[in-house]
């Protein structure tokens, strides 16, 4: 770590300063400048805490020589990571790529495995579909909990796809143990004390990126589970929070793709549908995504009237997947 | 609610529409623009999904009439809230306002202690500090934890200051059955679990903004917990993300003082110290946020002798918050 | 337009409104919900301050019926426009996709010239290069000026490529009056005297989305030229400004490409390298853009030898270039 | 400036960098960490392109060790500046407060009059009024323009009250000689021609921030102000966008009024009006604008008949201007 200390600070202020790394262990290397003075920092940098030394009115800025995660980060595991789910049934990361799809909400028996089947025709490999919802009114409707799920295991015995789902509450985790995977949603992307339980089960989490959250601290939730011990995190994309939001919901950021794949051997993957929240921007989105390097692809799929006559909500009906799903398969022939 | 319909769409879509809206239960008026039709809703708007009414191909754009908060709503109860803590001891709302300070962290009996004198002897009518910490990186320093707690306890037991300290995790709950005020951190602020959980303690709960959360969000979150029984709920504005991070960490977001005050009656304080995350921008924005109508301020103090030195870190010494609080009360007064 | 009333408001001040906007010209019908009214107007809306009427304390909500840009709206001109670079020898639009190469700044004869040969091998079908800079420090260099364009001539007479290049101050427009296409860069997008003055040119104009532009004042700008009487405008996505920029410069906002496709018959472009900033991001997000359906993309290529070493910068060397070419055209291939 | 050095990097690419950057004329001292190496540039930075340092795959972070502004650094300036309109006139900056007041856009003598005289008899020090206006939609009022022009200056004769108003096209600076101060609004803080145009005259200059413009953004410009000759430049905080446009138009940034304080010696003044776009927020911004320090606060005043019945839009009306006056100047002496 660099620390630049501000010009016209006493001598004697930045010996201070030297003396008190010092004390936290850091092997300190001074280096002047014509009009400033630059400190070398090595060693352990989890003993200092450096948004105070950032805020340090001597500081000028600190410029961090190693990038702050550590169980996610590439430089210390080059190989792409490679999830299998049950022996082979589903894997994601290196050459394997993972269409996952599937409702929003799970709403019925004949609906989640009409859709399943669907789906899988269409080149799915894993089946998505929500049974806790996280919803931003307390008003709206909640999700079929815990019967969902078991809607859920139904579609996985009659199709054989894997599932995603989200868990929201800590204290449901229990419920958990057979879901393949386990999808930790944009507000809980912070939620430390659900991302350290995660680290001690043996589910694969897809763990999306935080409503305005940043690369950097999607890398470090990572860290926080696979600190914990399980390794089996997927990183999804699925639009950040920005100033333009008359068009679309959240602005997609694919440019995270291939930064992710630099920084992290993680498997990352693009939710298009969430991302843009409209139904006529989900195809584009999720070719761009396949031509970004994306490793998974998670798309939502619908078949209720309404949405159907209406051509839309954020979710495709199962024809519109499955023609979306053939282009996304000639893009990644193309490029192959 | 109104529902623009986009121009040159059939009159059997339009009609499809206005059936299922009302086999919902709603009833539908239609207005016939000169290129457009318009349908007014009138009934329980709980009852549709407005974003995929939203995002349907057929629809324009839908205007809420009425704010979707409805607890929290200053329309519902127009008069200020009044929050009460142990009877007198201290309070905030309508005319009362509240100097919450403290340390980030609580670290010893004495640190905890030495400083609550010092800021109730300058005017703080709160303690604050934090046990359990929210840190984005799994290596850094995650609080005292329980015993934490307890020091806070003590510090109250000697100044009589009724305590503000941040829950993380909802398991911990009975930990905080006798904190004054319960936090809850940017990071939570869509923590729906959480939420409702707080809604039936009777603690008062100091409600954060999210870190990207917009005003209404907060609001609907404040929801989550009044519906489920607890009407004290303090909202702290603390700091928005924005592109502008190089002088600050986040952007203050004054503004938010006089629209909270008018959409809801709930008491509402700014955190300078987080939001800016720099000690010499905290005084000058704490009379900020009096001055725009804070019903109170929450500020970082500090006694550790490195941080002194610098002069530093986004927590100010107990002599500069004495400052501080002076000209808040100068402020109070000229406006009074 | 719908004009939506805050509840509460007397009956006095409604009929003040609606006396108001009748003066205006407009047609004002009225409609009475259970708690608040709703007006609707027809007319032209150009009569009044929509921005003023919003604001309004009696207004609730404003809810524009029609867009508000008219000449570039796909409304009022469903074909794409095709624009046709001096008789064929470059189009863009509709099934022509343009492919936009060259260095950020000219730099010499033999620069330019080398690197237009090599672009146009690799299927490059127009040539860019500034000769005038907008940079942000006035103490950075700002480009070769009149003599920039005299090269950006000769690399065309060369080999043929149109050339695009940026137009800074209104007063040199002369100079560019045989440019093919000019450029109006993110921090001209309104500068509403340029554009207007560019309405009454024959040159294309290349209008680049603002620094953090909205997608509906791209299209306005677009409207202060073609209003004017120039309607070959190329509308160009290169970036926003949000608060992610550990790792790019800018986010690129690729669902800007279907959602102006579907808004406007102008054709759009694509400039990953500006967006990016980082040439590691250039290819994957060219890639990404061509997959989405943009009408061009834009990329800068460069054989500076200390940017060649560390394979640096926003620019390609003309190899990587040549290579990222090759994938977008089969890219294309795929999806067509 | 402090060069970060990826890791991993050869020996003979740093070697390369370091010769390129010793050719540029610059002295390069090294520094070895345990695995990445730094490098210290002493000299002038005017001399390479620190953005393309930047994006150079060899290096991983640039640490600026002095700001880039110069002229407006108040580390080379350190006395505030003092900027007196026509011998003692009217004077902002160091201990001399302004208040700016007028309406949006010139519209009659009849109202620009009667405005200036009640907000000078409310104590308002400078007269504001809109002659050029910068309208996103070219199908809106452009306002009065030269004849506009002349109102002001009458109104200045009637009141004595020196004249702020914009200037948005370059070719029309002439018109503008005996202006007192000219506005450079939000859509050409960067348009450099003007900016450099703007430094060769007499007259001050008002230069609003960037519609998401960055504070050192702000700074830059100013510079191409004064690096042309011209030293009398006030800076304007009007507001920055963010994905919160919901209850206000934008989000004002007060804490930027503390940070130019501390990092140039130009006078800071704030706009509530453009920033909130709601009369309602308008005087309690102004408050806290008043409280964060600021040098000046420009206030929109009307007194258009429908804006008043709707007690609206974003101007306040004269009396609630003169009530606003009444409060920021008991501010002021409170904090005196």
């Amino acid at each position: 770590m660099v620390v630049v200390v501000n010009p016209d600070v006493s001598e004697e202020k930045i010996k201070y300063l030297i003396n008190w790394l010092d004390e936290k262990g850091l092997d300190v290397r001074v280096f002047h400048g014509n009009k400033q003075c630059v400190l070398g920092l090595i060693g352990d940098m989890g003993k200092i805490d450096i948004d105070m030394l950032r805020s340090l009115d001597i500081v000028e800025s600190v410029a961090e020589m190693e990038e702050s995660f550590k169980a996610s980060n590439r430089r210390l595991h080059p190989e792409d990571t490679v999830i299998d789910i049950h022996d082979g049934k589903a894997m994601i990361g290196g050459s394997y790529f993972a269409l996952i799809a599937g409702p929003c909400s799970v709403e019925s028996e004949e609906q989640i495995i009409s859709i399943a089947k669907q789906v899988k025709a269409a080149g799915a490999t894993f089946l998505r579909g929500g049974a806790f919802k996280p919803r931003s009114s307390p008003y709206d409707f909640q999700g079929l909990g815990e019967s969902g799920l078991d809607l859920l295991r139904k579609a996985r015995t009659m199709t054989g796809l894997p599932i995603v789902t989200e868990l929201m509450d800590i204290r449901s985790l229990e419920l958990f143990e057979d879901i393949d995977v386990i999808q930790v949603g944009a507000r809980n992307t912070q939620n430390y004390d659900l991302l350290k339980e995660l680290g001690q089960v043996k589910n694969t989490v897809l763990l999306k990126r935080g409503l305005a959250g940043t690369i950097r601290e999607l890398l470090m939730s990572a860290d926080y589970i696979m600190k914990n011990g399980n390794e089996n995190v997927i990183l999804c994309e699925r639009g950040i929070r920005t100033y333009e939001s008359d068009y679309a919901r959240n602005t997609l950021d694919l440019s995270a793709v291939p930064i992710l794949k630099r920084l992290t051997h993680l498997p990352v993957v693009v939710d298009p549908s969430h991302a843009t929240g409209r139904v006529d921007l989900v195809p584009s989105m999720a070719l761009a995504a396949a031509a970004a390097g994306a490793d998974g692809i998670m798309i939502e799929v619908h078949n209720d009237p309404p949405k159907a006559l209406c051509d839309g909500a954020q979710s495709l009906t199962p024809e519109e997947f499955a023609h979306t799903a053939q282009k996304i398969f000639k893009i990644r022939e193309a490029l192959a």
